[in-house]
């Protein structure tokens, strides 16, 4: 059966249907039919020989794989970065094997059999973990935890849609960037909330570049889906603003299924969601059933399945010259599309030589200019109290108005997050009239994503992916919402994807929104997170320095923590380059004079406690305190321990006290002793929810006293193993 | 206009239509048209006296409240705790004036108009915090951060519809609990991730006692809804199982509100999604645009909103008698409902008197039997290695089985998590047939909540929150994927409830399901999160501890943290009692002996590396080595400071060393150094994991040897302010 509910208006693409007029002849029948059953015994052994893996979906799926990767997507094989290749997601990582039979199939050097083998095993240079992963050539993004990967395609598709609109010249015939984003989902994808919020966005977008395939197998880990999910969700789909195909017999009709594709790939206005009836583990004892999901066969129930697909029960890993001879026709197919958009992107060059060159310095992800020089120096800003979140505008609007690699968004918080340049365009699909008149274009670079920082973080990293280095995302919200982002931007820290995150409203600072707003145990997930630089800039100059780190961090996303609040600049004391090494002196006390007592760790928003407490002890207490500013954990571990030594002064005879209106964990590394939050906050006037926790140079100060008091007698040695913490607030929660 | 859609098929509750078919006369129509004005202009005065808040939506909301207040929610003002009241949340918690204002107008005692008028004050006192708290007495959860409400409502209907079908007995017309939940949300509660998760489980699970109004003002802060959401809402909420009904005239048809407040509350099969047509800001000069959201308005626009609806623009918070004494009928009202409630609950004792006895301790929130002697003994236990998921199968099985609070959990991954108990029953509609044969009724308490881990964590926290200690939610799912439920876990922790999270395949033991599934940085958040306690046991002994502890924080949600491999039993070291200290001596080395050269800190699977690297030194290096067991922080540092002294024994020569397969932020308050983890995992199985990572005896010992020949040569002050990571193994992630 084939699809419905959509009628095919235009055909563009590799596929010619016309000319392949034949391809579902008897002969090209058996052919499939061969390598149905070849790859779903495949499968099988591939499972069994280390007992354990994910084969049921994989093996359901098969008939879709054909359809996809035979007669639907472009791509080149020798060159899995093809710039205008299809970008294929496989949502459901777990079937990571289907996508790895596929790549060896179609002829990726890379995926030999050999490599599928190792799948599950002990071999540390696989290339076929248990879920795909972005350093595999061929594939896309790393995908497992379960809904990102459609997330990720929404961002893919909306890549195209920009770069589409950018580059491309229909009126000469020079479409550079035309790809198609393909995405493979199953039942958890219908689930998860982030996929739930993508699904709304790509809808609204009306990425009609976008297919979604679900494995519709109806089964998950606790049994059949109607356990936990009764909704109708084609009538779903189509209210989100998807076309919806559906295809009844998705494990053999794989004409059925390329007609669906087909159709997906021409619709004009929306994306499309493919409902596919799949079997899992088809063939298998437990076909249909959970237990085929996520566990090995069992050596009994492969022969089994391979006596019901006519195979031999006792060879293993079987693969067919007529099987690797069907696909084999991928490989010269893909160098003519690389041939054809090379002869394309040379008259391209002729014709629109600034923007040909534009667009190169994006494929090889390179910066369009000098961004360096677009960072307004310290003597730029405002020396009067500004919030840090201002200061982030200052910096970020200028860069993202010249880079047109810059992609900025916010969860619905343009008016508290300062991130709208001058001349901006919002990303909108051309014929959208919005009620407030605010329109927009694909060639736009000003995202609303609504209420929905997951999908925001989830949907950057598949910009991100695009191309490395084409797009850099930028997201911004309220920091303490980045909890909702975290497992999306976990996903960007593990593919190394740069993306800027402007994280506005920092710490009880904040003020009246309360505890539900007011972050306090967060930075330490983001500290802690491999491969991600949280940045705490505590002025305009550190600002700038935040954002020059993050730029530079080409592997790596950066949370660039600011202000609700207006801040004490320190220019005298402040500086960029500093940021770039983590912590630095920002107020030293003279060696002749006998050096400091005390080095108190200043951090973001509350620079101002430890600049005002260093005042307190000078003058009531004759304790002479230095002060070093703090804003990035990760950077400052990075430095020789030379300067990390002098910084700190781990050394001398001045115990080291941190302050920060955040949870402690991790500054016992850097510090002695700290004042910092142990509970939730509480909603209240910024500068009153600082009082009420203590943080007040009058209430700092005395405490940091007692401690250096403790040290002149016991001496700096008796602080060893015991933190301190000094704030003597005790709040209830 | 009225409602459309359904139709009311029966109706209960308070509110008897023909009894008060005049409630909508002229003299009626007055008084509300008083009501509407007052409060709109009470709003504007309250955000305009500190000049901030957010006014808008509650003065949209305004003919809502009227409705829901006064004809349709069953409560009490003077007992805000009534059992068997109706539950009300306010999703879009931004808009709190509105319900704090509905609280005093309806007479509760503790929201006085002096405590309005404390609303962004700087009185830390006040009950009228920026967002609604659970403290605050007629609030049923605190909210704020967008979606959760909705998700807590969903969890506060099923709460209900369990306690329903298990205590009420309508043969007898005794319905002990019969409430309805509503909930007001707004645009981004239908963008954000977990509502979309809950709205689909609503729906699945039939909630026809769960009503939800939509305040559809089609403004966000970016300007209007259609930037970023363009579906058609109705159908989508009709797709996902809900019935739907709409009101045009949401600002001043009281009396079409009304109706679809009692259609929907009528509803027989269905969750009700009303969605009704506000004007965000009615009345001011910015009325319908986004800069009527989230700012007061100004003293001009206030005196010109206070024109526009008749008032005296120089008179302030002003509530005329008339608009008091219509809500005055409210607690004689509620005093009735009450005294209805006894009696029948007394009635209830006589027919059903076991029944009665565990009904009440449920509603005194108690435990109905003494659960520690549910809880395995020490030689109950295997003494083979033994997961310890499987462990916690075993101890917490009996407690579901046993204790009727109990509700317990999984996201879809029953075959992990080992937590079906014999005889369960599924939560589900008792109507629902599964294809899988699976079938259950609403007395179940085993949920399939599908992979939804963040709505599972925020439904969770409406179940708990229904009455303190009525039920107690164990969830269960991957460690790694309770970063999805962060943003639920930590409403939980702020507003004190208690809920069991079982986390399952922590740390890179898991193995071959990769870096995405590996958890690394998640546990240093929940180390972090105040009121949370995070408890990694490393053997079975360690697993019946940590449930002791879980249970016993009743003002507390716990994580307990569980390896999937097998991993040794220490019986002759491990101790439930120790767990509650939070670490305690696992191995001790003699002190006449001359005492120990070092402290190995071993971690919940890892220990096991702990106690054979004990041995390693002993044996090639001639280093005594004691162990400490460490699985929970929150609770060693709750213990005297003598306790953790002789624990760690800071004040000895031995350094302190952790071992744990995770970031080591935070250990460095316990420690002088760490094996630990700082980059990401890899795919491999879970043994070769632990090896890639340098996690083996023979890695680790000589590293501690290295450490303790430090020492002897510097001294132990010597390591005071640098923390040594110990773990050589460098990886580019």
């Amino acid at each position: 059966m084939g699809p419905t509910g959509v009628n095919a208006e235009s055909q563009d693409g590799l596929i010619d249907v016309k000319k392949d007029i034949n391809r579902f002849s008897k002969e090209h029948d058996k052919v499939i039919d061969l390598v149905l059953r070849q790859f779903r015994c495949l499968i099988a052994d591939l499972c069994q020989q280390f007992n354990g893996g994910h084969p049921g979906s994989a093996m359901g799926m098969a008939a879709i794989g054909i359809a996809l990767w035979k007669y639907a997507m472009k791509y080149s094989p020798r060159n899995p970065d093809f710039f205008n290749r299809d970008r294929f997601v496989l949502s459901n990582g777990h079937t990571c094997l289907f996508q790895y039979t596929f790549l060896h199939l179609t002829g990726y050097p890379a995926t030999t059999l050999d490599q599928l083998k190792s799948y599950h095993s002990s071999r540390s240079d696989s290339l076929c973990p248990g879920h795909p992963e972005i350093e595999h050539p061929g594939i896309e993004v790393t995908t497992g935890p379960l809904g990102q990967g459609l997330a990720n395609a929404v961002g893919l598709a909306m890549a195209t849609k920009n770069l589409a609109a950018t580059y491309n010249r229909p009126e000469s015939g020079l479409s550079l960037v035309d790809n198609t984003t393909w995405c493979m989902i199953g039942d958890a994808c219908l689930q998860e909330g982030v996929a739930l919020e993508a699904i709304q966005l790509a809808g609204h977008w009306r990425l009609n570049n976008l297919v979604v395939i679900y494995d519709n197998n109806q089964i998950t880990c606790d049994g059949s889906v109607d356990l936990c999910n009764t909704e109708d969700v084609d009538a779903k789909m189509r209210a989100c603003g998807w076309d919806v195909l559906n295809v009844e017999d998705g494990c053999y009709d794989v004409e059925g299924i390329v007609n669906a594709l087909l159709t997906a790939k021409a619709s004009a206005k929306k994306p499309t969601f493919i409902n596919v009836r799949t079997v899992i583990g088809i063939g298998s004892k437990v076909a249909g059933d959970a237990k085929a999901h996520g566990a090995a066969y069992g050596a009994e129930d492969v022969r089994s399945i391979k006596q019901a697909f006519g195979m031999n029960p006792d060879e293993h890993f079987v693969l067919h010259d007529e099987v690797y001879g069907f696909f084999r026709e991928m490989i010269p197919r893909g160098e003519e599309l690389e041939r054809d958009w090379e002869k394309m992107v040379t008259e391209y060059a002729k014709e629109y030589p600034d923007l040909h060159a534009e667009f190169m310095a994006r494929v090889e992800g390179r910066f369009t200019q000098d961004w360096t020089t677009l960072i307004p120096r310290k003597e730029d800003f405002p020396t009067s109290p500004t919030p840090t979140r201002k200061s982030s505008g200052l910096v970020c609007n200028p860069l993202a108005e010249s880079l047109p690699s810059f992609m900025v968004g916010t969860a619905d918080l343009s008016p508290s997050v300062n991130m709208i340049w001058k001349g901006k365009v919002d990303f909108q699909h051309p014929g959208l009239q919005t009620s407030c008149g605010i329109n927009g274009d694909y060639a736009g670079r000003y995202i609303h994503w609504g209420v929905r920082e997951h999908a925001m973080a989830s949907i950057s990293n598949g910009l991100a992916a695009f191309n490395k280095g084409t797009f850099l995302p930028v997201t911004s919200s309220f920091f303490m919402f980045y909890i909702y982002a975290a497992p999306g931007v976990r996903m960007g820290a593990l593919q190394r994807l740069q993306a800027i995150h402007i994280a506005t409203h920092d710490s009880i600072g904040t003020g009246e929104d309360g505890p539900t707003h007011q972050p306090i145990e967060l930075a330490v997930l983001y500290r802690a997170m491999p491969n991600v630089l949280y940045i705490r800039p505590c002025d305009s100059e550190e600002v700038a320095g935040a954002y020059t780190a993050a730029l530079g961090a080409r592997d790596t996303p950066s949370i660039i923590s600011l202000s609700r609040q207006a801040v004490e600049q320190y220019p005298q004391h402040s500086s960029r380059d500093g940021v770039q090494r983590g912590a630095y002196i920002f107020i030293e006390e003279d060696e002749t004079n006998g050096g400091a007592d005390v080095t108190l760790i200043g951090v973001g928003a509350e620079m101002c406690f430890a600049v005002k407490t260093r005042e307190v002890l000078r003058q009531r207490f004759g304790i002479r305190a230095r002060v070093v500013s703090f804003p990035c954990q990760r950077l400052f571990d990075a430095q020789p321990v030379e300067y990390k030594r002098q910084t700190l002064q781990y050394r001398s005879n001045a115990p080291r006290v941190v302050i920060e209106a955040y949870a402690v964990n991790g500054w016992e590394r850097y510090a002695d002793a700290g004042f910092t939050m142990s509970t939730f906050g509480k909603s209240l006037p910024g500068k009153d929810a600082y009082k009420c926790f203590g943080f007040d140079e009058d209430v700092i100060a005395p405490e940091v006293a007692k401690l250096v008091e403790l040290v002149r007698r016991d001496g700096v040695e008796s602080l060893r193993g015991e933190f301190r913490d000094l704030n003597p607030v005790r709040h209830p929660h």
